[in-house]
C-alpha cells in the first residue's frame, strides 16, 4: 500500500454469516485497521467478536455509532442500509452497501473491482456490492465481453441455503438429520422466511429465490438483470435468469448461456481469454473431470470457471458452468476488495 | 381394454431401483400379466421378488429365459440390452428397452406416448424408452409445439441421484449422515462409477452426468440433444442441454428456455396450453407460491409444469421450470405405458 494510514472500519450485520466473513477477509489481506467496529442489533450488542486475535465488544448499530468510522461495510439487510447508510456518509464515512438498499439508485456505483473498479471514484458516500449471484457471473462474463464482445446471457443458478443467511444453513443440517432418520422436517425459514409457504429444502430444490414481481420473475432473477446490465453499462444486452435454492451450505454455481460477436471462436480461445484474468480460475479439463463444485470453491476467494462448450446449432453461441464461495466472492471479498481499491485510490479514500 | 387377454411379461433388470418400479406400474394400472418372468443377473436369481401380492422368483436373465415372453421391459443396462434385446425378440417377444442401447438406431421406434404413439406401430420388435430428463422435457413441451410451434431449447438440468442406481441413493445417505457428523464423505460411485475420479455428491453439484465426449458434452447432455430431435421428428430443432447432478433422492427439475412461433404469446396462453394436457399438470401460482419441487412430484406419474416466464428481450423467448418423478414417467411409467399401447392396438400386440 502506497502509505501507511490506518482507517476505523465499521462492519455493520458482524453477527450475520456476511459479517462473520467481513471480518476475515478484512483480517486475512491485513487491512489497514486502526480501529474496528463491528456493529449489529440491539440483541447482540455486548457480546463479543475476535478480530486478529483480539476480543471486541458489538455496539449497537445506531447512528451515532458512525461517529468516527472512515469506512463502513453493510450487511444487515435492505431496511438497516436505508436507515444507517446516510447517516455514516453524513458523519465522514463511505459506504460498502452490500444489500440491494441501493444498487439500481443511479446516483450509487455498482462494483465488481475485476469488471468496472473505475466506477468506484464517482461515489457520493456510497458504493454498492452486487448481488452474490450476479458478481460471479459478471468476473467469468467480462474477459469475454472485453475480447469478443456480448450480446445475450441466459443463467440457471444452483444457489447454496448460505445466501439465506445463517438460519438457511441451520435449517438445511436440521432437515437433512430429521429425513435421514425418517422424521418430517421443520420448515420455518425456505424459500423466503417473510413469505406464508415454507417448503423443506432438504433433499429437494426450490425454484424460488426472494419474492415474485409482476412480472413473474423473482427479485433475485431480477437482480441478476438489472444488475448485470449497470455493471457493465450496457443497458441493450439481453439477460435472462431462473434462480432456484438446492440443499448445498455455501458457494453458488451457474449454468450459463452466452453469444458473443463473431463465429468462429473456439473452446481454446474462451479458454485462453479466460485462465490467466484476476479473480478467475479456469478449471476446465473434462479428460480428468475436472470441473468446479460447489464443496471445491468453499473458502476461497476466486471465481471458477468449466465446462466450457460451444451450442451445436448456434455459432456464436456459448455454454458454461460457473462457482464460486457466496459469502466470499459474492459478498464479503466483494466488499473487502472494494473498501482496498478505495484506499488505494490516488488520493487515499475520500 | 378391448380384449380380455393376458400376457406374459418380463422385467429384465427386476432388482434395480427402475426395475422395481416397473412391476409397481405394472400393478397399479392392473397391466394384464398371466405371468410374470423377473429377470436379473446370476447374482440375483433365486431370490424373490412380490408381485400383485404373490412371491415370484427371479431368473437368470438368459436367452433361453424369454421362451415364452410376449413383453419384456428391459432396464439393466445398455450392455444388457445390447446382449439379450434381440435374442427376446427372436423368441416372439415384443422388447421395451429403457437404455441407451438401441434409442438412436433409425430402426428403433423412440416413444413417449404423449408425443409419438404413432411411432409405436413401426416397431420390429424394439421399441426405446428415452432417457429420463429428455421424456420429462418433451412432454412440457409437445402441447406448445403442436400449438406455436418450437425452434429453440436450453435446457438446464437438476437431476436426483436415483437417476444413477439404487448405490447412488445409497451413497447420497451415508455421505450426508457423514458429513452432518463432521467425517469425511466416502466417495465410490458419483458422478460415474466406472470413470476413476469420484466426487461428493452430499451438499455438493456435479456437473457430470455420464462420460464425456469430444465435443465436451456428456452423454447424458447428448441423449437429451438428439432424442428429442427424434421424438419430435424435427432435426433442425435447435436444442443444447447441460446436465447437472445433485443431492436430492428422486424426480429431476429442469429450467427451460424456449423460442417459438409468433412473439404475441402471452403467460396465460401457455399455460391455458398446457393446463389440460394429459400427462402435464400445471403447478403455476406465484401469489401463492405454487411451482413443482422434487420432492412434490416424488412417487406421481405426471409432468409438472410451472415459473412460466416471458422472456424479457425477446419477444418469443419463454422459460420455465419442469419437474418430474425420474424413475416413473421418466422411466419405469413410461415404458409400462409404451407397452399398454402395445396391447391396445388394434389387433393387439404383434
Amino acid at each position: 500500500m502506497a502509505n501507511n494510514k490506518q482507517y476505523h472500519v465499521a462492519v455493520v450485520g458482524v453477527t450475520g454469516a456476511v459479517g462473520q466473513k467481513m471480518l476475515g477477509m478484512l483480517e486475512q489481506i491485513d487491512f489497514p485497521v486502526e480501529k474496528l467496529y463491528p456493529l449489529a442489533s440491539k440483541r447482540s450488542a455486548g457480546k463479543t467478536v475476535t478480530f486478529k486475535g483480539e476480543s471486541v465488544e458489538i455496539i449497537e448499530a445506531t447512528p451515532d455509532a458512525f461517529e468516527g468510522v472512515d469506512i463502513a461495510l453493510f450487511s444487515a439487510g435492505g431496511s438497516v442500509s436505508k436507515q444507517l447508510a446516510h447517516e455514516a456518509v453524513q458523519r465522514g464515512a463511505v459506504v460498502v452497501d452490500n444489500t440491494s438498499a441501493f444498487r439500481m439508485d443511479p446516483e450509487v456505483p455498482l462494483v465488481v473491482p475485476e469488471v468496472n473498479p473505475e466506477d468506484i471514484q464517482k461515489h457520493k458516500g456510497i458504493i454498492a456490492n452486487p448481488n452474490c449471484s450476479t458478481i460471479q457471473m459478471v468476473v467469468a462474463l467480462e474477459p469475454i465481453r472485453q475480447k469478443y464482445g456480448l450480446n445475450r446471457v441466459i443463467v440457471s443458478t444452483y444457489q447454496s441455503v448460505s445466501g439465506a443467511g445463517n438460519d438457511a444453513v441451520e435449517e438445511l443440517k436440521d432437515q437433512s438429520q430429521a429425513l435421514l432418520n425418517g422424521e418430517d422436517p421443520e420448515t420455518n425459514i425456505l424459500p423466503v422466511k417473510s413469505e406464508p409457504n415454507h417448503y423443506p429444502i432438504a433433499f429437494n430444490a426450490l425454484p424460488q429465490i426472494d419474492v415474485f414481481e409482476d412480472n413473474h420473475y423473482t427479485f433475485e432473477e431480477m437482480k441478476m438483470i438489472n444488475e448485470t446490465k449497470k455493471i457493465m453499462h450496457d443497458s441493450e444486452l439481453k439477460v435472462a435468469a431462473t434462480c432456484v435454492r438446492l440443499p448445498f451450505f455455501y458457494s453458488h454455481a451457474e449454468s450459463i448461456y452466452i453469444e458473443i460477436d463473431g463465429d468462429d471462436i473456439s473452446i481454446e480461445d474462451l479458454q485462453n481469454t479466460l485462465k490467466d484474468q484476476p479473480g478467475v480460475v479456469l478449471e476446465d479439463d473434462i479428460n480428468n473431470q475436472v470441473y468446479p463444485t460447489p464443496l471445491s470453491a468453499e473458502g476461497k476467494t476466486d471465481v471458477f470457471v468449466g465446462r466450457i462448450r460451444k451450442d451445436l446449432d448456434v455459432a456464436n453461441g456459448f455454454h458454461f458452468w460457473v462457482v464460486s464461495d457466496n459469502l466470499l466472492k459474492g459478498a464479503a471479498w466483494n466488499s473487502v476488495q472494494i473498501a482496498q481499491q478505495l484506499i488505494q485510490q490516488p488520493g487515499g479514500l475520500k
